[in-house]
């Protein structure tokens, strides 16, 4: 399935899309029954019950109990009707954000979050029926620790972007000049091997989304966008879907279809691409290293600028309405804003018709910008279209742990920035391999960052990188 | 499967064989049982006793059922070892071909022969062993019938190659300077347009061995290969792909899954790519059309080419080592003694360690070479290795009905070469469509070629049309 997802997403002619679809429809279908197989189900439970069993199979058996009785709650009926309604969904909010018009979603998206809640109550949750939705992205979270996770960013993260919104910006104008496909193209690949991307074990393609798809640790594949006349757009979601790349690469090949050959959660896969995005593609040191033959690809739109002008630009901070294209900063208010209404909507704090309202609301109040059009605000993101309830937080979650992630790696790895800014990247990949790749999903997110840290996710990592790296960019004080 | 096996031949990173292989034998191994399954036979069983089925739909179920039958004969060891044995078998050609050593193979193939031996005696047949074999390709053809068609030939042909060789041979030296890939890669996908390949429905990319594949009608790809010091292979090969391309295009869509939506057999697939590649791609109003194009394309290569010394240079006759490279002539040649070979090896006549030294003696005898290493001999195709006794054959009427057809075609047809020469190439599409393509599995290959043409295939036709277009070239009569 995962290849015809990706041949769908990069390659599949236009008039293939009818047939694909149904295609990964029957896929889906015989996927479901195999696994619930009450054979299946048999042999794990006595595998469980086994003393034979070392660490790690004990591990995998027990996950894979778990994902099985959690696929055993749905009914057939319930699977269709929830696959069906998506499909719906996710036609009526391309129209609805073609015409800008939230109400046309608002029926199917009303539909879709009735049939959510139901699967709250299918799956079973012990305080909050949005706990049920976040554990399929992230085995174990609690809105609870959500909520508070956001509560202190929040009361953190305001002060810092008023500070820079006083304060005076860089120059970015250079970076929308216009830069020429090919060689785009060209430097793209050019990146990918500076980060140790292993591309016999993978390979860059374009699409409309960049994403990563890993078939197993020995086939992970990306892809980037490319826009003539915004530089960095290529660079940052390059260097992103890298870091992906590079923990999937290192998963266990040995157990593949294992849980101990898969990654550990979303929020730990994202924290790889903010790590490799953000600590890394955005650093001065990263730069310092590779500004020259960034400049060797583009002499005439670079010519003038020097490699503290480029680091300064790439790191502007502004409110903006589209999360995609946030700022490092900003970007945890878009994702704060989406969790709120998430978890007001399955709360039954707030209704699906309130929603357009919040959301303006929230990003006039958290932002600072007035909303004038839905396809900018509440029909951006394709997630709720597609049933993605519980996904959102995790991007802000992968922030905070990279941050936490990378001070560990900077305490162990000697001289780590004068490593990359000599352009080694090793260390911090071999470093990132012994600690998380190599170990699938046989940690919880939480046991992984204590044994990792020696302590649980905690926001101040974050801060204090913030703090320190835009004040010095901003020159004020905190 | 279709779409794993198109990326695994275009796309694949290396390092991805390895579980690419494995999860293809999950899937075959999942086709197969799904294919075998009671219900499906006792629901086949009773369709097939119904009043109320129209044409159609009852050849439907026919075809079906005998496909489940055939299927039904297989006993998962023999599939297992069968398989297994073809994974060796392919193992050790390639390494036998690469030290040149034939003696390296043969074990394996020894092995692959007595199983293939023993499937023709799962499957059953009438007359000859390798009728077995050959109707896992060509549905209802006979030894006996493949045997008095090569007879007929070979006296025919014989005598022709033998004039050509007198003759003189016109200059081909300006097909081998350097032509760059960009721009061969730029026309073929020009001459695809020209020839009304869809790309709404598939697209072009470059594999080793060039290959078309159809996910269903409205998704075929096909591929192509170019080399920089043959101008006409890039050529050759993308006319013959878009002529399977064509077909598949041409099937109807909305019988996806069943016969009806199928094509007919691999003799009438190779029909079409040989009737586009040969009767179109290697005719002078073809050319006549397209040679200004292809001049632009290389203005220094072809300075001083007209466009008859064009066609006389790629219509070349001259025997050759390797089937894939040989000429419309002697290409049936090289497919006549695999087709000997084959069937005194099925019949018990020679033995697998006799096979070196008769093809040797027969390429000696047929084409007048002495084959000095088993690379450019008895090692040069993949088939055998693959388990594929029975397929070469096709390859031969593959190109007798395109001659066939392509009679007709003219005869119904208004000016169908006038046509060609001034570039429409939908006339004989849309006759091809509607004798051939929309009738996907519905008839035999006799009945398709007797409703088309009035007559069972009669290499009649192949003949008329070799000695007239080569005693014409080579200026001498028959």
């Amino acid at each position: 399935m995962a290849v015809l997802q990706w041949d769908q997403e990069v390659y599949m002619p236009a008039m293939g899309a009818t047939l694909r679809a149904q295609q990964l429809a029957t896929l889906s279908g015989m996927a479901h029954d195999l696994g619930v197989e009450k054979e299946l189900g048999s042999l794990l439970e006595e595998l469980s019950k086994s003393d034979s069993l070392n660490k790690i199979e004990k591990i995998n058996v027990t996950e894979t109990l778990r994902v099985y009785n959690d696929r055993k709650k749905y009914n057939t009926a319930f699977v269709i009707e929830l696959s069906k309604t998506v499909s719906e969904s996710f036609n009526a909010w391309q129209e609805a954000k073609r015409k800008k018009d939230f109400n046309l979603f608002l029926p199917f998206l009303s539909k879709l979050v009735d049939l959510k809640k139901k699967e709250c109550d299918l799956l079973g949750y012990e305080e909050h029926p949005y706990d049920a939705l976040l554990n399929q992205f992230e085995p174990g979270l609690k809105t609870k620790k959500v909520s508070a996770i956001f509560t202190q960013l929040h009361n953190q993260l305001i002060p810092v972007t008023k500070k820079i919104a006083d304060a005076s910006q860089p120059n970015t104008d250079f970076l929308h000049l216009h830069f020429d496909k090919n060689k785009q193209w060209d430097f793209s690949l050019i990146l990918l091997k500076q980060l140790n991307y292993d591309f016999n074990k993978g390979r860059q393609d374009i699409s409309t989304h960049p994403f990563t798809t890993g078939f197993n640790a020995n086939d992970v594949r990306v892809t980037t966008r490319i826009n003539e006349n915004d530089l960095f757009e290529m660079i940052g979601s390059s260097i992103h879907e890298c870091g992906h790349a590079l923990y999937e690469q290192g998963l266990p090949v040995n157990d593949y279809g294992l849980p101990s050959g898969e990654f550990l959660s979303l929020a730990i896969h994202e924290s790889q691409s903010r790590l490799w995005e953000n600590k890394v593609g955005r650093s001065l040191s990263f730069w310092k290293c590779n500004f020259q033959t960034l400049k060797n690809t583009f002499p005439d739109q670079l010519k003038n600028i020097s490699v503290q002008q480029f680091y300064a630009a790439i790191n502007t901070v502004k409110p903006s309405f589209i999360r995609t294209n946030a700022d490092e900063l900003t970007y945890h208010l878009h994702i704060m804003i989406r969790f709120e209404l998430e978890r007001d909507l399955f709360e039954g704090k707030i209704d699906v018709a309130d929603l357009k309202n919040e959301w303006n609301k929230k990003y006039n109040n958290y932002l600072g910008l007035k909303v004038e059009d839905d396809s900018q605000g509440i029909l951006q993101d394709v997630h709720w279209s597609h049933g993605m309830f519980g996904y959102f937080p995790t991007y802000s979650l992968g922030s905070m742990y990279a941050a936490q992630f990378f001070e560990a790696a900077k305490n162990e790895i000697k001289n780590l920035e004068a490593e990359i800014e000599s352009g080694s990247n090793l260390p911090l990949l071999n470093w990132l391999r012994e600690k998380i790749h190599r170990h699938g999903k046989t940690f919880s997110a939480d046991e992984l960052c204590i044994n990792i840290t020696g302590s649980e996710l905690n926001i101040d990592f974050f801060m204090n990188y913030i703090k320190e790296k835009y004040a010095n960019l901003y020159s004020f004080n905190l």
